[in-house]
């Protein structure tokens, strides 16, 4: 066999584990009863952990380090030699890392989950915060070992976002605060919308079969994916050719399953749509959370949030649920996109969000600095909550404890929320361009035709190119925030006649 | 580590990749996307195999030799003693098989279980027989392999059925055909009822609705159990705690949605019922399939279709279903008990089903023995239809091709099922006598109290005790069918005026 064969079998027994790994997971959230719960997740640690051991077994070393010497390296492709240059960055991180600090490390986060989930429930940031504080510090030491030569936050953030550095975010962050607070502003001090008819009793099974609707609508094909039901919507998968995608319903609510399902899906397009040369590689899904959310928000948002996009469908939802038939196109397409200051990014709307993602983000650089304590967290949330929203949560659990990122030592993650709907501005930009005006397409029920093109553009990349290459391939400049600033204020201003 | 020690840790490993591989593949049967299946596929694959090669490690050879020495073995616990012999004897036996013809004999059975998908497609019995033949030669070598002192055949008939020796079937089968032959004749003779008003459009969802309610019904616990779908309905689980049923659902039959969930919930109690004491060992799960059986039979026929299960709920199906608002309880119940001299034995009655098992074992026998070839089985196979059921099939995929059993190697596994309802029979009788008149218990909506105790009587032994011990702790006597006759012959002398 030769090395690169070698390789291969390597790559495929870590596949065969991640592909039982991703389904004991996917059938913990959707499918698992109750008292079943502790047998699953005994052999989803068991098999994550023989898949780690065999990452950094003595096997693996002597193949992936032989096929980093020059005379093998310069006979493999590009996708097998950046696979092998990732195995080894990764190999040698994971080596670094002292046993025993890693234990530790996973135990005082496993720890710091439950007792935050406590915290939120009963509104107590006290009894988080020591937890809190060992998460950060964990997480400074944790990176570290892995990458004595950088600095903490700037690796973490690297991992999340390749090549989004710090400087590049604080420039394209600050870009959008200058435009978008005044903005905010203005379209707050209009009346707000009258939303009570969009209250209802939806049909479960009818919010189900609306979601499979509107994910084939998009493109995304059934014969490689399904989609299930689970408490927080998600997007997971074993291959591009068995992508999962979870959907959440409440009878009172169909536009939470609506925009929820558009935004997995776009997630699930992305998966799809991968070439198949990067199978059983590192990059046969994109690791880049920006670039991937870039993909869901661009379907959420951009694109679900025009009016357009519903104009050859909306019929459907008016023959589905009657409540629908006394609702015009005009007030739903008003409705969707109701900006209100409130405290829940989760729940927050395509522009405020922005202020939820720039508020979490400044706070974890102050954090991770030390130039911000934990104890002082919960008031610089609010301080700023105050300075870009104009209001302030009277709760912890509607504020600094709202998330479970920080809980499980994300830091760093944050970012790329809007980073992805930073990067979509400039794809619709492109998008109108390329295609002819996007609207038209939408309007004459062409939505696939948009799926083609982030298909060519985006998804057939998978983890191949990094963000910043991605964007440079398909727009020819660097990043900026201007298409989105620019969105924003053409169709807000239209909307709440500014 | 004490050796019992080391054995429970390398119970819970192989448990680990058992809950994986029972999790995938209901995942393949519920799940999976029509081009996801190969990935799914070579991960359960993978998993399997490694479990196979810990099963036979030297470690494990150490512990259950080492836990096999009396000093060690006399200080274990009944349950345990059990288990070391156990697997001490499937250790030995799988030892002896050597590789190369184990592959050949897998490879062979994979590729007969797909040409004969083939051939029942294309009603092409010599297609088949060739790889029939391979399947058969290759069972018996395969058991001479694991058990050179015993005849193939009866070790083949032990494995299904342990203690359920050739003998004992052959005066039992005998038993039920004395008496079975002419009622079914009388019955025949008589005019057939009116199935028409059974036809109907039924919804899927409220299908899934009442099979949720039916499960429920008879003790069925949602903490500890979901439902799928899949095409052929089946039973499965990771543990006692989590236990995976399924069910199919067709838009103009409700009957067999009906009959399905009931039997699978027969199954599913049995799971369910099973002591904690024998968790991660070989009898957490029954692996007697007639026992088995008798668990899902005995409800699906003996208590699902008396009338007085029906009484409580039959206006439950009549809301459910407008269709039903026009058939009475009396004549549900003519139709739920509607005897067909029909060609297949899955969708046969609980009298006629006997003759089908009965042929299948006789041809079976004869096959093994070298009595019959193959290619004289079809003619043989259409001889014994007519003897025992009046009718034959005019082509072999209503007759020899309609089971998937031989092509999958599975020969001595059909007696298991007929012996279920011979179980059953003498169940009934005990049940009356213990627990009082089960008709009055079914008609005042008391079902669960007979899972109870069919849990106290059977279920919690799981696999521990063989089947003979169970229905000798039980009935207090060796298995016969008489009380199955009994059973038939008063109720279908009622209903059809005998």
């Amino acid at each position: 066999m030769t090395k690169l064969e070698e390789l291969k079998t390597l790559l495929k027994e870590l596949k065969d584990y991640s592909t039982a790994c991703t389904l004991l997971s996917w059938d913990l959230h959707t499918e698992t009863p109750k008292y079943g719960i502790d047998t699953v997740v005994s052999s989803l640690t068991a098999l994550s952990t023989k898949s780690f051991e065999l990452s950094v077994s003595e096997r693996a070393e002597k193949i992936i380090y032989a096929l980093n010497e020059p005379d093998e390296y310069d006979q493999l492709d590009d996708v097998y030699k950046k696979t092998v240059r990732k195995l080894k960055k990764d190999f040698d991180e994971s080596k670094r890392i002292p046993v025993d600090f890693y234990s530790s490390f996973v135990e005082n986060r496993a720890k710091a989950e439950s007792v935050w989930r406590e915290a939120k429930i009963t509104n107590n940031f006290a009894l988080f915060a020591p937890y809190l504080e060992k998460n950060i510090n964990n997480t400074i030491q944790l990176y570290k070992y892995m990458r004595p030569e950088a600095e903490p936050y700037a690796a973490m953030l690297d991992d999340y976002e390749k090549g989004m550095d710090e400087a590049s975010i604080d420039r394209i962050f600050n870009e959008l605060k200058t435009d978008l607070i005044p903005l905010v502003k203005a379209i707050l001090s209009k009346p707000e919308p009258d939303a009570s008819k969009f209250k209802g009793d939806f049909d479960i099974n009818k919010q189900k079969e609306l979601s499979h609707f509107l994910l084939e609508y998009i493109g995304f094909d059934f014969e490689r994916g399904c989609i299930a039901e689970s408490e927080h919507p998600f997007t997971s998968g074993t291959c591009r050719n068995d992508v999962r995608i979870t959907n959440h319903y409440h009878k009172d609510d169909l536009l939470s399953a609506i925009f929820s399902i558009i935004h997995e899906g776009g997630h699930g397009l992305f998966m799809q749509g991968t070439d198949e040369i990067y199978d059983n590689t590192p990059f046969s899904d994109c690791g880049y959370m920006g670039l991937h959310e870039s993909q869901s928000r661009i379907w959420e948002n951009i694109l679900g949030r025009n009016i357009n996009f519903w104009k050859p469908i909306y019929h459907k939802l008016q023959e589905m649920f009657p409540e629908y038939k006394n609702i015009s196109l005009e007030e739903f397409y008003i409705e969707i996109n109701h900006i209100k200051n409130g405290f829940v990014r989760t729940e927050s709307d395509e522009v405020t969000y922005c202020f939820h993602i720039i508020l979490r983000y400044e706070l974890e650089k102050e954090l991770m600095s030390g130039r911000l304590s934990v104890n002082d967290l919960p008031a610089a949330w609010n301080a700023k909550m105050k300075e870009y929203l104009g209001i302030e949560p009277e709760t912890d659990t509607l504020g600094v404890l709202q998330d479970t990122h920080w809980s499980g030592g994300m830091f760093g993650y944050f970012p790329s929320y809007l980073l992805g709907s930073i990067y979509d501005g400039m794809l619709l930009d492109k998008m109108n361009e390329e295609l002819g005006d996007i609207d038209t397409i939408l309007a004459e029920g062409r939505a696939k035709e948009i799926t083609a093109w982030l298909k060519e553009k985006v998804h057939r990349y998978g983890g191949f190119r990094e963000p910043k290459e991605v964007l440079m391939a398909v727009c020819g400049k660097e990043v900026t925030a201007e298409p989105l600033i620019r969105y924003f204020k053409e169709k807000y201003t239209k909307l709440y006649n500014l």
